[in-house]
């Protein structure tokens, strides 16, 4: 914090960095907290939102009736930018949009599914929508759906992944290069230096989950927080892969997945062995045993369990310092 | 280029990028050129270090004969600072390792292998020695073994890879972190953007594979260079995992591996599966049936076979644009 102090940077009331995704979401830093199942319920979200950054709550994990209470719980408490995550899979997806709009909530991050769904119905609501795609195809086929915003989420990421396994670097330029729309970086990101990283490459933005999955407002179990800060390297696994591309933390279902995709079992076989409720086993009742905790492969990385002021704090301060090495690189007038 | 040419920047008999790497290989840019099987003989490598990156030539593939005779062409043409890829792997490494010290050759990069079986007699013989890990584990222990770089290289890379499955950008920030060494990042770099943002990661240098083996001077098959150039997303898969994890262009081959894993095949039957030289026939040779084609993820964004001088200048000219946007975005004195 040191070298910030010295600097003359104010970091409040002012836009530190200026973009096309700060300027659209009307918040003060290029920086968005990823919806993530049995995490980000109202109080990560608003804690985000508060701090300068977009919080999302993820609808993911929520009923129709638990959706619209954390919804009318955050705007108690915070009339700012503020948004939901809405993977567009759910059976109920319906439902769960239309309370989105009557709700007033003016952003929305769909995921994992077709943004044709509801899109137009989003926009004749006045609603800002950004679609998560894995790769350029799925980018090009949102931009043509006439979504607003692409998030390019690449291989290191927590959860449901692509099944095309386009890691973070290569997949940021790839679509810089290729789609109109603002652009945020997701996957493998879990400080300012890595925020900076995906500005230099072309993105707009920087979205992070693991990373705030691990604060105080989050509301993941002490069990789940305490996994994240204590893995080793590797720490997580993509698995699953047949059924659906998972990114979880190692451990004794991890161990039994990955058991079940060396023999070849078939999605069938791995759905059975799946079954129901074993994300919010592990990430919210922290059950190590028989849970799943969804991860991204920074899980080892993460150190502290701060509040999300502070996660933020230290956020810019690393863009800030990651910047200032950048500047002092150069040995020349550029 | 518009833009780098209104700005100040002299490219030429300068160092534009100042950081331990460049200062330690004596080179004018942090751009290493990956030693390639099939790819990097000594034309590519005299190529990249003589348009101010620094070479190697990638013994992997070459008998010692060979690897003899490329150093010499080299060594003819160029007196400036060199390098060879080392795969430790190799029955006659220490053949190999030999010449290497015999020729007068100064630095080598080694990978695949136990970092403590030539580092001191490299050492012995005024040689540095840079160590290629996919995780921090391993970074530490070429570290304690006494070499002088740490190249970190990610799930994306190319050819051989780690068991891990850790990609580029959770892996560098780690290692910054954890190691003391001078540190390069390789795996899913293709332009100037990926470097200046490794460089924003905490490393100080990058190497770049699959972009060099798309060059004039790169040794591969028009076929080979033609197939890259023309690889739909997500063009590379990361297959053969309980023999000896490999990426490579997506093809007849490739998916014959596909299958075999999917199938639950163990090492012994995918040795078997995989027979002898199908790296030579798919790069060198072109063929695209029976052959395999080593490339990184990047493969799909590669548009063109230029000559290393082009290539360098753009990765030059891709750094600076990124720089430039880093310091526009900054809405203030930082």
């Amino acid at each position: 914090m040191d070298n910030v102090t010295e600097s003359k940077v104010t970091l409040n009331n002012s836009k530190l960095i200026d973009t096309p995704v700060t300027r659209l979401f009307n918040i003060r830093y290029p920086i968005i907290q990823g919806g993530m199942i049995w995490v980000s319920g109202w109080k990560l979200a608003v804690a985000v939102s508060r701090a300068g950054g977009l919080g999302l709550i993820g609808a993911g994990s929520m009923s129709s009736q638990v959706l619209e209470l954390h919804i009318s719980k955050a705007q108690a408490e915070w009339d700012g930018t503020l948004g939901v995550n809405l993977p567009l899979m759910r059976e109920d997806a319906a439902d769960l949009a239309r309370i989105i709009v009557e709700s007033g909530i003016k952003i929305v991050f769909t995921s994992a599914g077709n943004p044709a769904k509801f899109t137009s119905y989003f926009h004749d609501n006045g609603i800002i929508v950004a679609h998560v795609v894995p790769s350029l195809k799925l980018a090009l086929k949102a931009q043509d759906r006439g979504v607003d915003v692409i998030v390019g989420e690449g291989f290191e990421a927590g959860g449901h992944n692509g099944y095309e396994e386009i890691a973070t670097l290569p997949l940021i330029p790839r679509l810089a290069d290729n789609i109109k729309l603002p652009l945020i970086a997701a996957g493998g990101i879990r400080d300012g230096r890595g925020i900076l990283a995906m500005l230099a490459l072309g993105a707009d933005g920087a979205q992070l989950g693991t990373r705030f999955a691990c604060s105080i407002e989050s509301s993941a179990s002490e069990a789940y927080k305490n996994s994240i800060v204590g893995a080793k390297e590797p720490a997580t696994i993509l698995t699953l892969k047949k059924l659906s591309p998972t990114r979880m933390l190692l451990g004794n279902f991890a161990s039994e997945c990955i058991a079940a995709g060396n023999s070849g079992m078939n999605a069938e076989e791995l759905q059975q062995l799946l079954g129901e409720k074993r994300a919010k086993r592990g990430t919210f009742e922290g059950d190590l045993i028989e849970g799943i905790m969804e991860a991204g492969e920074v899980a080892g990385d993460i150190k502290d369990i701060p509040s999300v002021e502070v996660i933020i704090s230290e956020l810019v301060t690393g863009m800030i310092l990651a910047a200032q090495k950048i500047n002092s690189l150069c040995t020349q007038e550029i």
